[in-house]
């Protein structure tokens, strides 16, 4: 059974730790929000119909896009693609130049009731624990262990130092493993499936409809690409080289005669806002003619893709599906969507109401709760 | 008719600036060398028969990198590349995987008498001098004008700071527009010819045999990505996305209601030295099998790439070559090879002399002087 549940807010934990990085890129800040959700309650919802996205290619006349309602933001992309590849067009692209950017927590998966790589992080903290018997005197860890939240907002800075050194000191392959291995064991609190099921079945149909048609796809996210990397291939087909995220600190050594990375507490660079576009220059080198985005820290990247030059499209998902999902926008304390949601209006940007807009959220389970 | 010079060294001028990034990356440093050569002697050499690497395809039995003499160096690449591509083979490695880096200057294409994006910066700096009256009385610049190599060596962080100024400032678009027009226009002060054809013979056919046997091909440069970018297609076929390079500092701005990266002075990440694995890492995320460079800068890519699983390669340019190109190693200012010169010897690098393993340096000139 399809199983979708309404996380109850009642016992929700906010907490938001913000950094800036005046020495990195001007203006770039980081906010790093944990919002906390000790939800129990969930909505059994009826079973929707779900199309996965493989089945697309064993029947030549089905509906593109399928998981897509008819509308304006399905009507969008499909005339933004056929005006783009249609050759002898005003608007045609060449497919070198059919760079599209997706943003990940909230674009591509869920990101409810806070960003699953800031779950890992935690979990990460509370792993290493036994190795660290200082940490049991530390009032952040104590908080976060009686899920005080009180205690645990008069201690962020505290915290977000204990989750940096609790996420540092390994080398990137022991690091990946560990994601790995949190990603194969752990399931999400409230909707009960493994967070890389948490994709969204409309977002999977589009990229494999860009991709057939010549489009290039690019994840550019808040979450850093080391996180991104050991998952996205299976779930998206995106590769480890097309991720441009925030970027950890990171230190060569030679260890017993081989050469390793070794994570330092701390990021270089903060993908994020006005640091999106710095990303992509530096790592695609080519201005994208489509941006994906659902919350302000993704405004920047659509204004820097639709001020290119020919046609583009920028696209926001709105989380207004407090049914299926969870829904929130101007007041989210983890991805708010505010200032991009004004824009979106005067710009001519498409919100894509994921309550009126999609069919369906995930990919369907099998029988055997797998997908 | 194919001219080749051997500079003269009487009038070089050597000046060597150094930043270290202690912000950044640990242990990180570029060193921005100055080697400016008024070298006027030219010696005239015998015209030497160059295969062009496009050539090939029409002649399939044609015997593959035709301007690489047998010899040791040829055969470790041969080798390299069947055993890795063979199915069955215990050394089999997936095309997905099959990832080869190479430096840039020194490695694909020449940097002697002094790497070409420092001879772009400086004709840049001499561009906007009339925009800044005020330089007229600094001393670094009076110094660099007048070719006083004594008061050059006094001001040198005076002239870095100059040299950075007048290369940023302006958009990224702007920035490009600039180095493609100084690039159609400039010539090497020596050899007589467009930068852009001061590529090796040799390294153009490895390229291409590499990417017949499915390899995906990254430059990892100390240059920065944008120099790069607006030639390396053209040049060596490599995409703009596929570049990890130095990156300056860039800010996000409106202008005009049109998002723009401003260019700002200075560097955000060096990708020298310890500095390559890091930006391979967070470029590629997957280790490479193949590393190709020719100074101690890429000491730490060749150690990182040979810390990988399975069969690996590592091979450095010797510059030994003064009569058909320039020779140079421990003692070189702007591109030393000394400690990974050592380190081959006992770690089975192959080192390539451009004397003894190359039959060709340049492409051959097509007879109006175009390639």
């Amino acid at each position: 059974m399809h199983r979708l549940v309404s996380p109850t807010r009642a016992h929700r934990v906010i907490l938001r730790l913000r950094r800036c990085t005046g020495s990195f890129v001007a203006g770039a800040c980081f906010a790093l929000s944990l919002n906390i959700s000790h939800a129990a309650s969930t909505a059994t919802m009826p079973e929707t119909p779900a199309v996965a996205s493989s089945a697309l290619s064993n029947v030549p006349a089905a509906r593109v896009l399928p998981a897509w309602q008819n509308g304006a933001a399905r009507d969008a992309l499909l005339a933004f693609v056929a005006d783009v590849t249609r050759e002898g067009s005003p608007d045609y692209v060449a497919p070198e130049a059919r760079i599209a950017v997706f943003d990940n927590d909230g674009t591509l998966w869920s990101e409810a009731p806070l960003p699953f790589q800031i779950a890992f992080m935690i979990d990460q903290l509370k792993a290493h624990a036994s190795e660290h018997p200082e940490w049991a005197d530390n009032p952040a860890f104590k908080a976060l262990l009686a899920h005080d939240r009180a205690a645990m907002a008069q201690h962020k800075k505290a915290l977000l130092d204990l989750l940096s050194a609790a996420n540092s000191g390994m080398t990137t392959d022991e690091y990946d493993a560990s994601i790995q291995k949190w990603l194969a064991n752990s399931r999400h609190p409230t909707l009960d499936r493994p967070y890389t099921e948490l994709v969204y079945q409309p977002q999977l149909e589009l990229l494999d409809y860009l991709r057939a048609h010549g489009f290039t796809i690019w994840i550019v996210s808040g979450g850093t690409s080391e996180f991104m990397r050991v998952w996205t291939e299976r779930a998206y087909g995106i590769a480890p080289d097309h991720i441009v995220g925030t970027q950890e600190k990171l230190r060569y050594e030679v260890r017993d005669g081989r050469s390793v990375l070794v994570r330092e507490p701390g990021f270089d660079f903060f993908d994020d806002g006005a640091g999106k576009p710095v990303g992509i220059f530096r790592a695609i080198g080519r201005r994208p003619i489509l941006a994906f985005g659902n919350s302000d820290g993704d405004r920047e990247m659509l204004e820097y893709t639709t001020s290119g030059p020919g046609k583009t499209l920028a696209l926001l998902v709105h989380h207004d599906d407090g049914a299926r999902e969870f829904a929130y926008d101007k007041d989210s304390e983890f991805a708010r969507l505010d200032k991009a949601l004004d824009e979106a209006a005067t710009r001519g940007w498409i919100v894509v109401s994921m309550k009126r807009d999609w069919k369906t959220i995930y990919p369907a389970q099998k029988a055997d709760g797998t997908r």
